[in-house]
This record gives C-alpha cells, structure tokens and sequence, in this order.
C-alpha cells in the first residue's frame, strides 16, 4: 500500500434526546473503534477521590473556566448545580493533529453551541425509532417518576423537530446497526473531497 | 425493528482514470451487495447473438435514440464507431423507485454530464495511489503498445485534476478497503439528513 500523507483527525459530535441511548452506543463504537478518541470535559467542580485531571475531567478554578469561555476556547458549555461543565478547544484540536478521530457525546443544546463556534464537525442527530419507543426506554430506566418521564418527552419531542440541523440521522433500532452506519459515516467522511483538498497533487507527484 | 417508511434508492456515479480498476471495484462491490443495481446502457449498434435487450443494452435505432436525448432522457452519451451508447434516465428512476441503489460506472467526462443532467447524484472519482501506479495498471494490460499507454497516461493525468468536482475520492489501493470504502459511502449517504426529510414527523406521530 502507499504510504499517503497523514489526514488530520475529524471531529464527531453525537447528539440526541435523553433515552435514546447515546451512552450505550459510544461505548459500542468505542470497543470495535479503540482508535477513536473522546474528548475530555472541563469542569468547576472538585475532583472526586480517584478522579484524574485530564482523565475524567479538567479540573479547573471557576476564574479559569471564565477566562477560558471568554476567548472561546470552551466549544460548549452549562451550568449543573452550580458547577461549569464545558468542551475545551485545545485538547481536542491536539488529537486531531495526531490523525486520531474525535468523537462526543453531546447534549442537544449543546451541540446547537458547536456548530455555532466549530465549522469544521459533523453532526449526527441518534434519533429513536418512534416517540413510543423513546417513552418505553425512558420509563425502562425505572428510577424517573411518571412526571419526570412525561418532562422528559415533552423536551425530546422538541430535540427531535432539530434533526434538520444535523449532516446525518442515525436511527436507533438496533445497536449492531446502529454502529455499522456510525463507523459508515466515520469512514465516509474520510473520504469526501473536501477532507482531501490536494489530494491530486499528490497522486500526480510521485 | 421498526418498520420505517422506504427510502427512495440513491444514484451513485464511480469514475476514475482507465487503467484505474474500476471494472474490479465495481464487480466486488456487486459480489459483496448484489442487491446493489446497475444501469443498463442504451445503444444504436445491432444487437449481437445472444444480447438481450434491456440487459445488455437497451437497443434503439438513432431516431430513437435521438429523441430520447432531444428531450433529456439521456444523462450522458458518447459516440463510438459511428454508434450512440448513453445512459438512459427513466429505467434507473424505476429501480430508485423501487428502493434500490445504483451504482453507475462512467468515463470521466460522461460523469461531467451527468452533473449536469441530474443533480440528485453521488460523485465517487476512484483514484490511483500514484501516477505511477496507474502507469504500472496500465502497462501490467499489455495488451497496449507503449504510445497507447502514454496517451491515456495524458489523458488520465487531466481525468485525475477534475477529482475537485466530485463529492468523495476514494483511493484505489486495495481492493477489499476499496470496496469497504465505497459501501460506507453507500451506508453514510442513506443517513444524511436531506435523504431523511421529514423522518422527525415520521418518528413523532408514533
């Protein structure tokens, strides 16, 4: 095979309401993809015993995180119980320099964020197979009350009608499937011109 | 699984440079996915012992197939020893209606016409790994004299420049990661959004 000039990672962002299994399908792609990274999130809040910075979050001070925010490093962030939660630029950008494929699991609010400060990302909206199937994986769980199950609904319903704004839509029906088309997608993307821009000079030079 | 509504089939154009392999690539790529059509061709030459109209060739006589090119129903044609050989749009609409894919192998240039004819096309240009490379498919042939193969050497050389104008470019160095390729293209393109449309309401209303 040609040794051909090392392509700079991508950067995926899966999104998609709360149910639709987002989790289980990262962890998926993840064991049959080991190569592809995910980015660590920034946070406020102090590290729990064990806890690694760099590792399950960058731990920083909230003047840090606002400075940080204020130059756009944080591609998107929120506030949980009084705590910052964020994506941080550079890390990321640092993996793609080294060729590795970046993908996060991202909230619907949030990646409406990322689009907004990163040009340069694909976004795939998992969406499930009907709303129906969405309240059973939601009741499923076992630990939402009724109402709380009811809330959440009624907030996918309306992630839901922003699938328009994503490159792709992954239904959910089968987990197997559903990471055939992720890795699909992963490797198409690869492929498209636009990630090869040049790619002609270099077939045509040797 | 949940029963979705059927997609309509999706029309993909390979291309690439003679000498490229596309032959190879595209008879894999049926081995692997047979339920993958391709377009019958549509011709003026007599139809030989044994050829069966509609596959093989669709045969028609020039008035014909004048009048069917007078009124774009040919996406793109060429003439060959005093013989009309194009590619028809109606029989291609009909297996697309029927939720089949199609995977058309054209010429360089017949590829900038159908651009042109139908825009609802996926651009696949298979590339070389090297322009050696391609010298060395062609060369490996031979059945061409060497002026031969530093003519299509030319040619293919302004082929490989026009890969700008196609959506993916797929590099032909393995045959089996060739193929992997182009199916996840296949796989990708069924998941974009716009081949989607409206599956949000779809999902919400059950």
């Amino acid at each position: 095979m040609t040794e051909l000039p090392m392509q700079r990672g991508l950067l995926f962002c899966l999104s998609g309401p709360s149910g639709v299994g987002k989790g289980t399908v990262i962890a998926e792609v993840r064991r049959r993809r080991p190569q592809i990274a995910h980015s660590v999130s920034m946070t406020t809040r102090i590290a729990r015993p064990g806890e690694i910075d760099g590792v399950h979050y960058f731990f920083k001070n909230t003047e840090e995180f606002r400075h940080l925010l204020e130059h756009g490093e944080i591609l998107e962030h929120d506030n949980y119980c009084g705590n910052y939660y964020g994506t941080p630029r550079t890390p990321l950008e640092a993996m793609r320099d080294e060729g590795r494929d970046v993908l996060m699991d991202i909230t619907v609010p949030g990646s409406m964020a990322v689009m907004k400060n990163y040009s340069d990302v694909v976004m795939l909206f998992l969406m499930p197979p009907t709303l129906s199937e969405l309240r059973y994986r939601l009741t499923k769980r076992g630990t939402e009350c009724e109402s709380v199950v009811e809330q959440r609904l009624l907030k996918g319903r309306s992630e839901i009608n922003k699938a328009n704004l994503f490159d792709y839509v992954v239904i959910n029906d089968e987990l197997d499937a559903t990471v055939d088309r992720i890795l699909a997608i992963i490797d198409a993307e690869h492929c498209r011109y636009e990630r090869l821009k040049g790619i002609e000079n270099f077939v045509l030079s040797r």
